[in-house]
This record gives structure tokens, sequence and C-alpha cells, in this order.
């Protein structure tokens, strides 16, 4: 058999398993995944023998080491995922939620129902705890799962599909709701992002140019996730202590997230009073800043081009332009933001208004960090990623998100 | 300029008038549809003269009767339109709903408010009058729509897009909230469905194969609409009365749609009872019967093979195969159904309620219809297809799912 048989085979054992989870119960589901977790823990020295080949290899391979560090599994990260399985357990089932209902002029009692996907296939790069997570999530919104790991994590990443694998059987569940996506080579990922029919959906989680190659190759619907060149505008009303906590949090807190500032925009008539605070404060916490004239004035600051407006830099480093006004704001948000998330701080009522109905992202911020696009800030308990496309979901994907629905039409005979 | 250049500078025409159109009030964009009403009206014999021209083409060309009548336009349809776009005035703005929100725990303020996707691309097939309803519900949703038609009615789509686009900039919208695609070759199509970034989501209308061939080719996202296999099962405890008024009404009461009968499931425990009743029944409404074994045994049934279960026939012929037992039913159904419409007729509590949970298709039914998996019917008000892929819209799509969504955060200088 070709890999792509093997691929297609996988998805159709897929397609059959999840029907049988698609009518699992709350109950049922929530055992699984509290014995996904207990057998991840039981089974620690296996996973970290795994994944102790998959670090020594990509050493061997003079990866970096911050790399490495991600790849690395330790019993702390081990029972992070155990934890996080739990945590999904105790969230609401979504599947057969009534989403509306009602009954027609005719007496026809009519309910839009959720239901699973049916078939998910995840894409994604190095951390191995997405396995966990993406399985734990996809079990409990009654989705079958391939999973398709870089291949830096592949040891890891079996062991612990055969720990969950094991785990789902034992509440009598098919173990083939949860599969890793045969084959290491990228003729592996084509099969998958070609099966169309038998895969539902495809997530793509990872860096820009993955999401890209998934978009433009794949037949099977995607979800786009996580390209982020987020930004701050302080306006000519802002509070400018907000401001500068929210710059220096949105920059900082973790640089190497989608949410993270990239972008910062001042307005000019408060740019005299703020300009050396923001730069003071973030050039303390490391960060270089790359600005326009208005910036450069300032030691250190490098001169921007066209290409930073553009750049997710994920890194201490952030573009920096002081706007005549609110409409120069929007307009270079409108063409530079990739509609992740953009904040505005500012204490201007009319100003706020115009920000949130003018800018189109995922996520539009006032007087707060871009860092609370999230599904746990949000209160979704789980996130499976964060969507920047318009189409199903947008913004923190949790639970939910993970569903599609049908409609319930119950009569008596009745005819048009 | 190449073609592909003319349709990427429609779309940016496009993306520049639907952010007005965005933030246009309901007040205004109801104004503009009785303003469309009342254009349309007013230059009834520009568009009668228009239309003219395309069914001499057609009755040129050879075209068959139904395909002309489908093209051909009277006061009476254009009347319709008219009526149409009033209706959309009449229902509830889609836009800036709030679908869902609250406080976080930190005192933010969350609320998911639905938004205008943006730029939506419609190819369609025949009837002109899709083309004054598309612009309607796509105006109303805040969408810039780029209308592709087929080439048999363009003299008819120019003259009413014409007199739409007039009609809009009497209330000061921008006329490209509604465009025609430039040109009149499938490399403009090919153009249309390869600009990702452009226009933000494609709905094909019309047969299987531009269905087909729009969701292989298209990197902009598609939302699949449309075919729709739809079976009707008759189970051992059916009332064989509302069993055959549904089964003829599923079948017959208009043929060429997608949520017409075209498999007929009977359950072995009433064959006897049922199947001379039914036989006859849609043999007096002149359906030809393409039946197994069981049906065979009566006059004028034609045998069936696996290509019938397959079939949309869109015409007065269906499936009809007798079944063991309700698994076998499922099992029929799970193998060929588009997973448009599905229903099954029982006064049986338990098997409805398998029937409901195991049949995954966009409409499942007990003891109704087919003919009822439908936007009028469900009392959306308008419908701009109904979609049989699972991913952000399923069955009947109105205006609320021409509309993506963004979340709002407000904070007072909330940082993590």
């Amino acid at each position: 058999m070709s890999i792509t048989d093997d691929v297609i085979d996988a998805a159709r054992r897929a397609r059959v398993a999840g029907r049988d989870l698609a009518l699992a119960t709350r109950a049922t589901k929530d055992q699984a995944l509290h014995s996904m977790a207990d057998a991840l823990l039981a089974r620690e020295s296996d996973v970290l023998a795994a994944n102790a080949d998959d670090v020594s290899r990509a050493e061997d391979g003079g990866t970096p080491a911050n790399i490495i560090d991600r790849l690395r599994l330790t019993p702390e990260r081990i029972a992070g995922m155990a934890q996080g399985l739990r945590d999904v357990a105790g969230l609401p089932d979504p599947v057969g939620e009534v989403v509306r209902g009602g009954v027609l002029a005719n007496g026809l009692e009519l309910r839009e129902v959720r239901v699973p996907f049916g078939v998910v296939g995840m894409i994604y790069e190095a951390r191995p705890n997405v396995t966990a997570d993406a399985a734990g999530i996809c079990l409990k919104s009654g989705n079958a799962v391939l999973l398709r790991g870089s291949s830096s994590a592949r040891s890891s990443n079996a062991a612990i599909v055969d720990v969950l694998r094991g785990a789902v059987t034992t509440v009598g569940l098919p173990a083939d709701v949860v599969q890793l996506v045969p084959g290491d080579t990228h003729e592996s990922v084509k099969a998958l992002m070609r099966a169309r029919g038998h895969v539902d959906v495809l997530i793509p989680r990872g860096g820009a140019s993955l999401i890209q190659s998934v978009v433009e190759e794949s037949t099977v619907p995607v979800i786009e996730t996580g390209v982020g060149n987020c930004h701050v505008y302080v306006d000519a009303a802002a509070d400018l202590d907000k401001a500068l906590a929210i710059v220096v949090n949105a920059k900082t807190h973790r640089t190497s997230v989608c949410n993270a500032a990239e972008s910062l925009l001042v307005h000019e008539s408060v740019a005299e009073a703020f300009l050396p605070r923001v730069v003071a404060a973030l050039q303390e916490a490391g960060v270089t800043l790359h600005g326009d004239q208005a910036f450069g004035a300032y030691d250190g600051v490098v001169a921007a081009t066209d290409e930073d407006w553009a750049t997710e830099y994920l890194s201490l480093d952030i573009a920096a332009r002081v706007v005549p006004d609110l409409d120069t704001a929007l307009e270079h948000i409108r063409r530079w933001s990739s509609q992740h998330s953009d904040a505005i701080v500012t204490e201007d009522q009319a100003a706020a208004r115009r920000f949130v109905a003018e800018v189109d992202s995922a996520g539009v911020l006032v007087n707060a960090s871009t860092r609370f696009t999230d599904g746990g800030e949000f209160g979704f308990g789980a996130e499976i990623g964060i969507s920047t496309q318009k189409l199903h979901a947008r913004g923190p994907m949790g639970l939910t998100e993970m569903t599609s629905t049908k409609y319930v039409v119950i009569g008596d005979g009745h005819v048009r």
C-alpha cells in the first residue's frame, strides 16, 4: 500500500470510530479523559524514554536550544498534560446542545442541534503536549482525530498516542478515535490535505509558512490559526499610565505567542509626553524598537522599513510609528494587521466606538492588552487554536467551535 | 490588463465599498433595498429587452425549452424580484447582534458581535432572478458582492446589476457594493476562485459539477450548497397514510429542487401493505420507480443498480428498496446520502430517536417531507442556498449565515 492509501485507510477507520464517539454520552467521554490522564501518569517513564530519543536526535542534528526546550518533556510537563485532560472533562459537552429552536406556523418542531464534525485532522509543530491537548478536545467534542505532529517529535507523539489509545478502550470507546497519521514524509501530510470527504476539517497549528502551505494545498476545509501581527494604538485621549502598562505587557509578557503586540502606533498629540516613557520602558525590558522618524530621535531605535510594519517578530522587537490622527491609525491597521488582535488605548468614547466598529480583527480591544485574546482568558476552558479566518470560527476556538450543527424537524405527517 | 487583473481590481473596489456598507445603519440598508426594488420596476422594459437578447441567443443555440423557461423574465418575475428585495428589507439586521457576552472574572467586558464577511463571491447558473436575490441578501448582511452568473444570462444580469448599482447610490452607498465579475470566460471564474485575501467567501449555486469544480479549484474559502440525494425511510412502525402522503409530496411536489426525495426505503414488515399503495400513487403521479427485487415485482418498475442509489435525479424518478431493519436503512443512508435531508416515517419513539441521532445530515426529519428543509419554511425569510458542508453553516443559509463575528474586549488598563 502507498502512503496515500495508508492515510485514507486511517481516515476511514477514524470515520467508523467517530460514529461511536458521536453517540457516546458525556459520562463516557469524561471517563475516557480521566482514563487518558491516569494512563499518561502511569506510563510516564515510557513517554519520557521516547522523548529522550527525540531530544538526542535533535541535539545530534544541531537544533537550537530554544526548540529543544519546547520539545523536551519532564514529569511536570506530563503532569500538566494530564491535568489539561481532566480540565476538559470538567467542561460542558457541546454535543446535543440546542442552538435554537421553536415551533413553526404549521406545527413542525424545528431544532438546530450541535453535532461533531466527524473526523478532524491536526497538523502541528514541535511541542508534544499538543498531542494530548488536541486529542482531549477532539474527544470531548465527539470528533475522531488524525494527528500529524512534526517529525522531530515523532517518538514522543507515538508514545503519547499509544498511551491514549489504550486508555480510551478501557471505557469501551474504539482506539481509532485517536490516531497518528501514518508516515513521516510530506507525502503523508499531502494525503491528509487531499482526503476530502474522509476528513471533515483540517486545523494547522504552527508558523506562518506551515499554515500558508496547508491553506493553499488542502482540498479539505481548513481553519486557519494563529498568525498575529497585533497593534496597540495609543490615542490622543489615552491615559498614558494605562497605555504604558498595556504596551509593555502586550510586547513583553510572552514574546513567542500570536497575541503579542508587534506594532505600536502613537497619536502625535501625545508623542512628546509618551515617546520618552515608552521607549525607556521597552528598552529596559530588552526590546528593540524599529521606529519611524519620530521614534528615530531616541537612542537605540532602529529605522523601520515597510517590512517592519508587516512582520510578526515573535521576539523582543516592536515596530513603532507616530500617526497624525485616528484615521491614519485605522488605515495603518487595515493595511498591515493580520486581523488577529488590535487594541486602542483611549478615554474618548467616540474614538473607542470608531475603533471597535472599523477594525475588522478577531479580537478588538479597548484599554486592554492584546494578550487577552485567548481561550483561557475568555473562559473557554480549553483552546485548540486561535482562528484568524472569518468562516466558521473566529478568534479563540474552544469545544463549541469544534462542532457543526444539524436541523432536526419533527412533524406528524407534514407535507407541503 | 489581463482578466485576472480585472477581477482582482473589482474585488479591491468591493473591499473598499464593503467598508462603507459594513458601517451603514439598518435604516440606510433597508432604504437601499426598497430603492433597488423601485428601480427594477421602473426599468422593467430595459431588463426585459436585455433578457430577450439572452432568450433569442439561447433559442438560436438550440437550448432546451425548460432551460429557456428558467432564463426567461416576465413582468411577473421582475415584480417577484422586487418583492423579494422588500421582504429582505423587512428582516432583522444580523450585523451588530451580540451573539454572547458577559464580564470576565478580572472585570473585562467581553462580547462576541456579528460582523459582515466583507466581500462575497457568488457563482451561479441560469435563473437571472438569483442576481437580485443574492444582491439583496448580501447588501442586508453588509457584504459587498461579486456576481458571476452563467454566460447564457449575461445580458439580463448586466441589466439587472446596472439597475441595482444605480439604486444603491441614491441612498449614498457606493455602487461597487454590487458588481458583476468582469469577463465571460472560465479564466474570470478561475481568477475569482484564486482571489484569496480579496474575496472572503465563495458560494457556488448550481449543479453538482459546478459545485465540485469550485470546491476543488478554489483557494478562497467555499460554502458548498445544494446537492441533495434525499431519502425517505418508511419504518416498521410507520403510519402508512402519513408515509404515502410524505413520499408522494417529497418526490413530486417539485422535482428539480435539492430537497426533493430521490430514494425510498421501506421496512420489510410493512412492504406487503405499503408497496402496492406507494407504487400505484407514485406511478399515477408520473414517477418511474427504480426498484430492488421486491419493488421489481410490480409492473413498470425498472431494476435499480448501485448508480440509482447514488443519483440525484431531479426528475420524476425514484430509487426504491425494501430493507430488513432500521440498521440496514441507516447503513444505506450513511453510504449513499449526500447529507442534505433524510426523513423517517414512524410512530415508534425509539426508532425516531435513533434515526435523529445517527443520521448525519443537514436536515433530519421525522414524519415530515424532505421538502421542508428550506430557508423560507424554516422562517429565515430569505435564503442564499442550502449548505451541505459542516464548516460555518449547515442547512438553509439566511442572513445570519452570511456573517462572521468578532470579539470586542473592553477594559480599563487591563494587563496580564
